[in-house]
């Protein structure tokens, strides 16, 4: 089930930096290379940096086919997406909740601290993100948005909680998955952000 | 033989590198640095993402002091190298060949599908120079410009095809070499590209 | 003694580092990532390169939660920093020193050639800073200002010597912190440079 999402959110996230991608005149390999890093680059990251070998692209490439599927689905069917933002919002809103029960799952696994739990699930879940804004050359939109990363680390406290009562797992995954997605939907729909740090001065 | 190649290829990446940092007006330790990042960074990011350790260069720094040797050469040369275009692009193209096969040599040694070996031979030719459009803050060139990733591509798919084969590795070696130098001097000379995505729309 | 300037220069550079996202307007989650990057990003980008895993701030993530601290901390004293400028240039070329001996000593214990032994010290030292700077969206300063890089360079050149030469280990330690911070504290007063490479022709 976890899966399942996961494979409808990595597309999720493959079709919206395919349209940043378009918006920077792409190429169609530019547009699947940047729908690859975007959708696959926060769980790459997490192994890189826990040493968790081999990447899950790797030991399955069929990932990687499917980026680059619906990359070009959205070259193909860009004309209609026009009225899809809120679609595109929701599935990921729903792609950063799984991404971050994933990734925390990842370091459990591991043996890793609360600490380490809860920055691997926030690293599977916001780093596809930066990366793609670092190769479309802007400022990454997580540090001065809506709350989204603050939301990952929440489901992934929350999630490691439940798993420390010894509550059944499934139900411990339902709960953080839908408190996570009401918590993103709630910041989108009423903008919710952290306060920012506007800091305007040289030392001297 | 291919070794040959890969020290020129090296060193003609460090040297262009080196030119761009030039326009960016980096101090002679900031050439180095980008001349080394964009002559070893494709591979050093494909055993990063393989765990294929030690790294190229941690195993044999002399390709560390070649980098630096060539991008300091630049410096001293740069007076004469206006009318290199041609020179730089053929050895540029040389390179992405040679890159290309040994990074498809290394994933077939670790024993990895065709997907990744294909795709471990595109990061070792084109991720150098991504890594150097983005610390000179541009969008990576190799997303819209002339042919390029996809010659990679192409190149690693006959290469392997030839080995599965059972071709004579020489053989094979040379076809991939001859085949993906010509292919990459046509797209150059004939502007051949990808075609472009274009989308200006905000989703709503 | 090594152990706690280690920490007082991760505060320093979180606390610059949260400087550099306010004038960014990051948020507050923002100014912890940029921090944690810039402060532990040296280390991490070591540890990868060189397969030496778990990272430090994984081993003991109390590390992620000092940047923070010390970054949140910054946002709440911020209107008390302008004169600091001094301080921090100081508290900055101490902890680019005792980065540069700490990442000498990660090559040192792993066996590594003494060309890796320096250039993981330097990695060490600068490379959080080339990460803040790319997250900012700006050209690394590190590539065009006062010596900075070149003096890790010399700092683990001399560290690395001094072992060599069997010479007692506190005391290559103390002359090697106190040679690098002495250069550093000169190259900023005095604004010493590398020579520039300045290079506008396009290639023809």
């Amino acid at each position: 089930m976890l899966h399942v999402i996961f494979i409808i959110a990595i597309a999720a996230e493959a079709m919206t930096a395919a349209l940043a991608a378009g918006r920077r005149k792409m190429d169609w390999f530019g547009v699947c290379v940047l729908a690859a890093v975007t959708a696959l680059g926060g769980g790459t990251m997490r192994d890189t940096l826990l040493g968790h070998y081999p990447l899950s692209w790797v030991a399955d490439p069929t990932l990687l086919l499917i980026c680059c599927g619906f990359a070009l689905l959205t070259i193909a069917l860009a004309r209609f997406m026009e009225h899809l933002r809120w679609p595109f919002l929701l599935l990921d809103a729903l792609g950063l909740v799984v991404f971050t029960i994933i990734g925390c799952n990842v370091a459990i696994e591991m043996g890793e601290s609360p600490v380490i739990v809860i920055v691997a699930g926030m690293i599977t879940g916001i780093v596809g993100g930066i990366m793609r804004d670092v190769l479309c050359n802007d400022i990454p939109l997580v540090f001065s948005s809506q709350l989204y990363a603050t939301i990952s680390i929440v489901t992934g406290a929350l999630y490691y909680l439940g798993l420390q009562l010894n509550l059944m797992h499934d139900l411990v995954t339902v709960l953080a998955v839908v408190i996570g997605f009401s918590l993103r939907v709630l910041a989108i729909r009423f903008n919710w952000g952290m306060p920012k740090f506007i800091y305007d001065k040289e030392l001297r």
